[in-house]
C-alpha cells in the first residue's frame, strides 16, 4: 500500500498545517506548544481540552471548535501528547475556570494526561473515557474509543452553557459510564511510518473487539454477513447496557477509515434493526469516519444511554470542523 | 479484502434505508420511486436534482437538503439511475418552477437523464458537468467527477434564493467551467459485488487521472512523494486555469474513499503551498471524502474560481446530511 507521504519526520506537521489553514475560521495551530485551539474562547468558560496519537482524524483536531472542544494535542503516529503540549495548550485556553481534560483509557494517555494535570497545579480534573466492553465488564480496564467523542461533545456543550469544572466532571462520568462501544476490523491498517500493515487477517478472518491503534483484538473468528456481525455486536452492547436499554439511546456507526460510506449505512440499519427488537428507542445517531484507526477496514458500534439532559446538550449549536448543526 | 454485505442484491436499498433513518430530520426515501428527497419543499423554488451510480458516497444522497439538491437519484453499483426514477424524482420535487438536474458527463447518465427530461415534457434543464481536465481540453469530452459537488452547491444556494430555471442553468454552466480537477489513485478499489479490485497497481506504481468508476487513468507513473504529486496536479490545473488564477479559488481536496484524512490534509497543505506561490489566493476550501470511488486509495483535487456571487453562494447556510454551515 502508499500513501501522500513526504518524509515521515514531516507528516505530522505538514498535515497540521493544511488543517489549520483549511479551517483557520474556526481554529489557530499554536506551533509553539504543538496543538490546535479555538480562535475564540468564551471568558470565564471550562476549557475543554483532548488529545491523543495522531492516526485517529478527525479525531481530536477535527472536532475543536464551539460547543466541542478548547485545544486538541496531537501526539505523534499512535503516541500519546506530551505532558508539556498539553499544559501549553491548557495555559493557552484556561481563561479562569480551570481546565476539563478528556482522556481515552490507555497507559501512555494517562500518564502524560496526569503529569500535565500536576503542572497545571489543580485547575485541571481529568475525564478517562472507557467506552471499548470488549476487554471486560470491569469500566476500570476498557479501552478509549469511538464514545470518546460523544463524551467530548456533551461536556464540551455542557461547558458552553458556563457549567462549572465539578459539575462536567460528574457530568462526563455519567456519559462515559452510559457509553459502551465494540470494533471490528476487516482488515489491518498501513502503517506510512513502518511502511507496513499493523496485522494482518486471513481472506476469510475478521477480528472482533479491535482496538484503534491496530492492538489485538478479543478474538478472530470467520467472515460473516454484516447482519450477522452486527448482531454479535449489538449483542454485546446489550449485555453491557443491562438497565439503561429503557433510556432513549444515540446510536453512532463509527468508520475505522477504510470502509465505503455505504457500507457503514448498511450496519447502521442492521444495527437499528436489533436495537429497535430490543426495544431500544434510537433517538439520535451518528454514521461516518469519526474516530479512525488510518485506513483500517471495519467498523465501531457504539450506544450511549441518553437522559434528558444529555440529550439536550447533543442538541445544542455546535460548530467545528468534523462536526456541526 | 472484505465488505460489510449480506446480499449484493440488497446491498443498495440496506443502505439507502439506513442512511435515510440516520438522516430522517432532513430527508426521506421514496421507495416507490427509489430516490432520496427533501423532507420540506419550498413551494415555487426550482427543484435541483442529480444522481449517479452507486459507490460515490456520500455523493449524491448525502447532498440533499436546503442549499443543495431537492432530489438525488442512486443507481446500482457504478451504474446510471433510470430516467423513470428520474422523473418520478422530478415530478415528485418540482413545486411549480421546473427542475434542473445535475448531470455528470457519463454516456449512461447523459443518456438517461436526456431521457428523464423528455418525460418531463419541458419542465427540465440539464447542467452537464464535466471537470476531470486529465481527458483532454475540450471540456465536451471531460468527465465529471469531484467538481460536480460545488456545481450541486451553488447552484443549489441559488435556487433557495428564487433564481429562476433560466438563470441557474447559466450559473451552473459558467460554475462548471470555472471549475478544474484532476485525481490520482495510490490503490484501486475493492468492488464488493464482483468481489474484486477495479484495477491492480504495483508497489511502486501510482495511476494519474484517475475517474471514480476504476476507469484506467492517463497515465501509470512511477509512485512519488506527496508533493511531486501535488505539483504534477496543481500544474495541470494552473496549465487549465489559465487567466482564470486571477480570481480568488475554492480549493476542494476530495478523498477517493481508502485514504486517511490526514494524508488529504497534508496534500492540501502541499496544494496551497504551489497555488500560493503562483499568485493563486485561496478563498474558500473544503477537504474531506466527498467524491469516493468506494475504498480507492487515492485524491482529486479541485479549483474553481469564484466571481462574487458565487462565493457568496458558496457561503450561504446549507443544511445536508454531509455539509452544513
Amino acid at each position: 500500500m502508499k500513501s501522500f507521504i513526504n518524509q515521515p519526520e514531516t507528516m505530522l506537521a505538514e498535515s497540521l498545517a493544511g488543517f489549520a489553514s483549511a479551517h483557520s475560521n474556526l481554529v489557530n495551530y499554536c506551533a509553539e506548544g504543538n496543538f490546535i485551539r479555538r480562535k475564540n474562547l468564551t471568558s470565564g468558560k471550562v476549557s475543554v481540552i483532548s488529545g491523543g496519537g495522531f492516526g485517529h482524524e478527525p479525531l481530536h483536531c477535527g472536532f475543536v471548535g464551539k460547543g466541542m472542544l478548547d485545544a486538541a494535542c496531537p501526539g505523534h503516529l499512535f503516541t500519546s501528547p506530551t505532558p508539556g503540549q498539553i499544559a501549553k495548550a491548557a495555559q493557552a485556553t484556561n481563561t479562569g475556570a480551570g481546565c476539563i481534560f478528556i482522556v481515552k483509557n490507555y497507559a501512555g494517555d494517562i500518564m502524560n494526561f496526569d503529569m500535565a494535570a500536576d503542572l497545571c497545579q489543580g485547575s485541571a480534573r481529568q475525564i478517562i473515557v472507557s467506552d471499548d466492553l470488549s476487554i471486560e465488564f470491569d469500566k476500570v480496564a476498557r479501552r478509549g474509543i469511538a464514545g470518546t467523542l460523544i463524551v467530548q461533545r456533551i461536556v464540551g456543550a455542557a461547558a458552553e452553557t458556563g457549567m462549572p469544572i465539578d459539575a462536567l466532571y460528574a457530568l462526563g462520568t455519567r456519559v462515559n459510564q452510559a457509553t459502551h462501544s465494540i470494533g471490528v476490523a476487516l482488515e489491518g491498517s498501513f502503517n506510512p511510518i513502518l511502511n507496513q500493515k499493523s496485522f494482518l487477517l486471513g481472506a476469510n478472518e475478521i477480528e472482533y473487539g479491535i482496538g484503534i491503534h491496530g492492538e489485538p483484538g478479543v478474538k478472530r473468528v470467520d467472515m460473516k454477513s454484516a447482519n450477522e456481525i452486527a448482531a454479535d455486536m449489538c449483542g454485546a452492547i446489550l449485555a453491557s447496557l443491562k438497565g439503561e436499554a429503557q433510556k432513549p439511546v444515540l446510536l453512532l456507526v463509527n468508520g475505522l477509515g477504510g470502509t465505503p460510506l455505504s457500507e457503514l449505512y448498511l450496519m447502521y440499519h442492521a444495527a437499528e434493526q436489533i436495537l429497535n427488537a430490543s426495544g431500544v428507542t434510537i433517538a439520535r445517531s451518528l454514521v461516518g469516519n469519526y474516530v479512525t484507526s488510518l485506513n483500517m477496514a471495519g467498523c465501531s458500534i457504539t450506544v450511549t444511554s441518553l437522559d434528558d439532559e444529555m440529550l439536550n446538550l447533543w442538541d445544542a449549536p455546535i460548530e467545528t470542523p468534523t462536526l456541526r448543526w
